[in-house]
């Protein structure tokens, strides 16, 4: 199946490289405050980049924190479903720096990838939807559905202010379902449809012990070290088998039925060769695959306290903060997680010390029917552009604008993604494969089509 | 008892306050590499005071690291002992920078108190001995004894190049007694002699899992998390008694003679009142200040890795590190205690990730005899210049020179100190008390003085 719109897309490949390499030039780092005229910057790029495909009502609405980007096509008509289009814009801070092999906002091809940070998370995936519908427009003049794009700056951060904006704008966003490139897919040619996504609640918990920092030959061995303290609290948060400890935290954890135990296992297991390490660890009853998916995980993501610059410093901290999350199942309440949490940690906390724990950001779990028209439609366009059936599988990330759509618009999401489990999201040398980047772009394509042709009575 | 020296003292308090001003605004941060022109200047600073008040062969000796100065005054002959006077230039990092009052190289006096890094460890206290020096050669032209002053700059790192240049330069060095003030008394005006020390054996433990770092969403459940497996290591090394768990590990701590304990006793136990600490922390059955000076200690100083600025970053970090040391009781070897600290990680480390044990700098405990004519002599001269009999204690830092001096040159060593508990070493707001300052210049004065009569057959 051609058409004029994918003959375009082929032929206008470098143009849609070239924005790709614009967008992922700009350093919209969300979490550090230094980077808000960046972040601000990419939303702007977008805008202007949707005014120029010929989206209307193109508009940057301000959160209290970073804004959200929106454009529409609606010439498709009342009759005609409309997708709505979800990406973000911002990425993770590109640390630790000096492992980069090419500076992570200076985009850099080497063979079929280009290296920076944000380019397979979520700038290369989002702009395939954006150059598919300038493909569509200037060749066909038309799309066959109606088109929403909202795209956000604060995903990394865990998108405080997305809740209230759709809450907010309900009308402006209804739809009939949700469309998101920002998942991996199995290998170069083998499409994935994830139905499943982990929710995240993310915490810093903060031990206090002296009022000052102390010195440990004058006080170690009388005083309680926060951060030996820290360390144990943390350690306690597993039993030896990789279990989380809290108290009633599995009991709302959905069991995975058999045909799910049976379609995840086609996907490949290949978390050693991607990671390097030397054994896989957690739960012995479950596959890693099951455990990263399907079963809730705790990690520590940085511990703030003491010395840890060069040299040496035999100092007993005032404090540490640990900032750690917990990934969760779906079927998992984020906010009843982080009160079981709290409430786990306090009673871990000996009575030497003082310990407060800080929610920061949360998000849904969220599990989609595998039967919707969305899921169809994004099966068949992965058929048609990577020419293989997609597996289905859920992920182990967390997505949570999808749970947000589905409980606050009543959405259902087809998470068509584009990345490869190489592509070092979130770590040094992030890459986006570009082949995908144009398969991409004809699948979004051909979703378009799939999913008006299977909704049309 | 007065003497024109003591006089002379009394009437230059503002020029040797000058002195102490002019040394504590050179930040001589021996950790930091970017600081070694500011170290070598501090060495200068102290080697042209020594020329200036007339001692002899003064020179700066290189080593491998930082500098030591040497100077010394012979003149009172063959016949008559020899005082080997140590101190150290150098100073711990200032961090937190934003938790001082006023800026750490920027001596400021508050009320009769002098504020800065490095003010009571160790530049005020090793000042008092060049001051006293310099008000006996001023005000009658001799002292009652020989003097050799032998300052380095690396006593914060770990003073990695004293052993190997005491060694080269044992006739140098050769003298009847140590002379150190870089401990603490008990208050203002009541003295403390530190007959016993605490060594110290410093290490970086890294505990590395994948070859770069994951996105926790991805392999949360699946690969372990260093900082995760970091943490369960150094909750280990403790029981929940506060006992280290080293298998081995106290064979060679000597036990506390009864008089020692009561001894010990007689100091006022002020551990919470100085940290604002909840409760004490340790081994029950043993009082806090046993704890910190008769038994060992393991505490970790900060740790290195995953992502700990502004914000939030789901990562599961390639590797993290952790700098943490063990304080040992007299009688315990630092390199025994390394091995079987190395062993004891190793058996903890699970066989999911690696773990590497890197040994830093270390150094021995020491006890010294308490009939000798140095502590007697510092007995009296403490007597003399503070008005009170001083209490006899063992201290929970470590000086490692102390053993060294013991080991390598025989010497016995009076640890005379003029700090008080509150100082604040190596913790922001560092100051010293400037009437322990003035104090301890006419303690110096008495004690060669003393020791000279002591030692005259």
């Amino acid at each position: 199946m051609t058409s004029k719109a994918l003959t375009h897309a082929q032929n206008n490949r470098s143009l849609y490289l070239d924005w790709l390499k614009a967008l992922l030039a700009i350093p919209s780092i969300s979490a550090q405050r230094e980077h808000a005229a960046d972040v601000r910057r990419a939303a702007e790029w977008l805008l202007d980049k949707m005014q120029a495909i010929g989206l209307q009502k193109t508009a940057i609405y301000p959160t209290p924190g970073h804004p959200i980007v929106y454009g529409e096509w609606l010439e498709a008509g009342p009759q005609a479903p409309t997708v709505l289009i979800y990406g973000h814009y911002d990425v993770q801070p590109p640390d630790p720096l000096d492992e980069w092999e090419t500076p992570p906002f200076e985009p850099t091809i080497r063979g079929d990838d280009i290296f920076a940070r944000g380019a397979t998370d979520d700038k290369g995936q989002l702009l395939t939807h954006l150059a598919a519908v300038d493909a569509l427009l200037r060749a066909e003049g038309a799309l066959p559905v109606n088109v929403k794009f909202f795209i956000e700056g604060e995903e990394e951060i865990g998108g405080e202010h997305l809740d209230d904006f759709i809450a907010a704008h309900t009308d402006l966003l209804a739809a009939d379902c949700g469309l998101i490139s920002d998942t991996a897919i199995a290998a170069p040619d083998q499409p994935v449809i994830v139905y499943g996504l982990r929710g995240l609640v993310y915490f810093e918990v903060t031990v206090r012990s002296a009022e000052h920092d102390l010195h440990s030959g004058i006080y170690g061995g009388a005083i309680h070290n926060p951060l030996n303290a820290l360390a144990a609290i943390i350690a306690a948060m597993h039993d030896e088998t990789g279990r989380i400890t809290i108290p009633g935290f599995y009991e709302d954890v959905l069991p995975l039925t058999e045909s799910e135990r049976v379609t995840l296992e086609q996907i490949p297991d290949t978390y050693l060769e991607e990671t390097g390490a030397r054994k896989l660890w957690g739960e012995p009853q479950f596959t890693a695959r099951e455990r990263t998916t399907a079963r809730p995980s705790f990690d520590v993501h940085g511990i703030v306290g003491g010395y840890t610059a060069e040299g040496q410093k035999t100092v007993i901290p005032a404090r540490a903060t640990a900032k750690m999350s917990l990934r969760l199942a779906p079927n998992q309440d984020p906010l009843k997680a982080a009160e079981q949490f709290t409430r786990h940690i306090q009673n871990l906390a000996p009575d030497t010390v003082t310990v407060t724990v800080e929610r920061k950001s949360y998000g849904y779990p969220a599990l989609i029917d595998r039967d919707d028209p969305a899921i169809v439609a994004a099966a068949n366009a992965y058929r048609a552009a990577f020419g293989n059936q997609p597996l289905f599988r859920r992920e182990g990330g967390s997505i949570p604008v999808v749970a947000t759509l589905q409980r606050m618009l009543n959405l259902p999401v087809a998470m068509m993604g584009f990345g490869l489990p190489d592509d070092r999201l979130h770590a040094p040398n992030e890459k986006f494969h570009l082949p995908n980047f144009y398969r991409g772009i004809e699948a979004s394509i051909h979703f378009l089509r799939e999913y008006a042709r299977l909704t049309t009575r």
